[in-house]
């Protein structure tokens, strides 16, 4: 038969998750009566709103209309669509021609990933969501692993660390043909300032690379000084490529919608400009997001839309702040929740000497039947951390901050480090 | 700046449908009054039944719940739709966990090129939907395009041509690592019968070949002697995977919902199986279908949905018939049409001497105004052809079919071919 796609190879098995439910089941056939809370994946847990309910049951009942059906949507997505993120969500920054409407940012960053191919090298933000990495590695950008590095050896790590402000010092950064980044970021829940954010297309800029940027969570940000957009950065449009989505502010996770910017100022080096290759990519490999996915975008960018996808994001700010406030009330170093939806507890080597952050999650999990996410995960620089996801229903958070109090009060792990201090 | 991926350097321009537009656009612009019927893409025009859209509004609805709602649908799609392509679809051939739900065959298509990667070769039908080809370039599959034979250098035709019951030879074909193909067939119209697939199936085996099957055009065969999937042929487990969409059949072209089967026999030459790779690279470059969309798949094959699409599909077959009807009365050589929604309309060298596809196009558009596609867009073979496609109102094909009457039996072109008959 047909040999396997050796890049496939390379691609180191979805530990993270599967070890994560091997705990939890360890657990539960102790004992089926505990009642496990999840503060793991980044899931949203709120209903989408009146409003954009309501644009998607008008966009069914239409096409079940002879007037109102049409079939494939158009390329790139409903012009009133593209017109109106440009408008309302960019205030005009972006031209609606350089906005292409997808089914996601994680499936877009696929599908850039196609568009650059094996020949291109790869930074990526340690630690960072695995899909960066993982698509790279099926294109054949990373090389193989490196078990005691652990990471793909042709990858460019960016450490982000408390001691470096979660921005490493781009003059110790080797150039690459592509930067991936995210901010807010995830696992981390930290922010680039503006100035980060200008160094890093500085950096581009001068080294020539691209940057891929992650927008999904700048619904989060509340704090007015931080960038909404790359392209906010003078310079930004000559060497980034945005994407972004509807999934955790209008709640859309299975609704599926978002987006990728590709300005035409963005140029290969040889002067041709880039979207030409990414709409022959969305066309060939995508056939366009749900017509009805994406009139319930169009309500979401509504006056009305904004009101109630804004109290969302509120909600799951509060939750953010509950945790937040509770673990810093117990003496926790903890990151991010401010701008973003993540957590990111800080159990630094010094206060808990030999332990890992697998061991840390297992003691969380075991005691207090909280699942996490251990930061190692994520990534080298994410050892001696956990994440912890603020979606979910108030009444969870609060369940979960009670328990988690209860816990660093008395798990003896968290006792020593305390007594130490 | 950054280099261009070499494959895209070498995939050759969107020209087929930019050059019918351009033809358009000339007719168009010396008499603006001019109505065009398209008969040219396979877009459905019927709206979707009631019991589909109302299954999809009140997923909406439920969204809209504290109760309903949920975030990411489940890997690989909803259980209970897996379960119900099994029972309804395959009743029983095909196990639910070989079921993957997908956003469409299209997507799924681009999916498996990115699985295989750059190292495999490929054997395509010729003529043939544009996807396999294009996809296979993006990967690195296909070498440089040859003008001359214009083919890709690396792609092995499949030539399907009347004179071998379009079906080649496969005793003449070089080993391939994957044979992509697609019966009923789009640009044909034609299908595959039992024994073909037999030799097919047989023919992978022997040469440990991968057949990537795409069927989504099966709920249109009413000859029941034509086998509905690939695992009806003995041994097709062991060497298929199958793409299949709800698009044609209800009308979801831009709901988006379809399906890969990967069987749990399908291995690679070191005994293990695909379907852990699929797995990985579906949930890697893709976050599922839109529940809404699931939603409305699950209600496609209730006992109510079934009847509805299947009436729907008798629309477009008796679309097809007619125009079937009009042109085989006027003496045309014409295939596909019966199992199919496309119709092969052969223009014999021998009856019209020295005329390209493109001409006779050209000469039905600006004649008749009825939009047809030149069959040589569709690969070398599909030279001396036009593809029709029987989508749409009834109105509109009954129009076209006068149209096509007058412009047959008044065309220079088509009276002097009738006179040397």
């Amino acid at each position: 038969m047909v040999a396997r796609n050796s890049h496939l190879e390379k691609l180191k098995g979805t530990y993270l998750f599967s070890q994560i439910d091997s705990y939890k089941k360890k657990l539960l056939d102790k004992d089926p009566s505990i009642q496990l809370i999840s503060l793991g994946t980044g899931d949203t847990s709120e209903p989408i709103t009146p409003h954009i309910t309501q644009a998607m049951v008008t966009e069914c009942q239409r096409l079940g209309t002879l007037e109102g059906y049409r079939g494939y949507g158009p390329d790139f997505g409903l012009p009133q669509l593209r017109k109106k993120i440009s408008d309302v969500h960019y205030k005009g920054l972006v031209d609606p021609e350089d906005i292409y409407v997808s089914d996601g940012a994680g499936c877009d960053i696929a599908r850039w990933q196609m568009l650059f191919g094996a020949q291109h090298t790869l930074a990526v933000q340690d630690p960072s969501y695995p899909a960066y990495v993982d698509n790279g590695v099926i294109m054949g950008q990373t090389g193989t692993f490196d078990a005691d590095k652990k990471i793909y050896k042709k990858i460019v790590p960016l450490a982000m660390r408390p001691d470096n402000n979660f921005f490493c010092d781009l003059s110790t950064i080797e150039k690459t043909d592509i930067i991936a980044l995210c901010s807010p970021n995830n696992p981390t829940g930290t922010t680039l300032n503006r100035e980060q954010f200008q160094q890093l297309v500085d950096f581009a800029k001068s080294n020539q690379s691209i940057i891929l940027y992650d927008a999904v969570y700048t619904p989060f940000i509340r704090d007015k000084s931080i960038p909404q957009s790359i392209y906010e950065i003078p310079g930004a449009k000559e060497v980034a490529i945005e994407c972004h989505s509807f999934s955790k502010s209008a709640g859309f996770t299975g609704v599926r919608l978002g987006w990728s910017v590709v300005p035409k100022e963005l140029k290969y080096d040889d002067g041709t400009p880039v979207y030409p290759d990414w709409q022959r990519i969305s066309t060939t490999s995508f056939n366009g997001a749900s017509l009805i996915s994406q009139a319930g975008g169009l309500a979401a960018l509504d006056e009305k839309g904004l009101q109630e996808t804004k109290a969302q994001v509120d909600h799951y700010l509060m939750n953010a702040k509950i945790l937040r406030d509770t673990l810093s009330g117990l003496g926790f170093t903890i990151y991010g929740g401010e701008n973003a939806p993540y957590l990111w507890l800080h159990f630094p080597k010094a206060d808990y000497p030999g332990l890992t952050s697998w061991d840390i999650f297992e003691d969380i999990l075991n005691r207090s039947h909280v699942v996490t996410i251990p930061g190692s995960g994520f990534g080298p620089a994410g050892e001696n951390f956990i994440r912890l996801s603020a979606f979910g229903h108030r009444q969870k958070i609060l369940d979960a901050a009670k328990r988690l109090k209860n816990w660093a009060e008395t798990s003896p792990l968290n006792l020593q480090a305390t007594a130490s201090k």
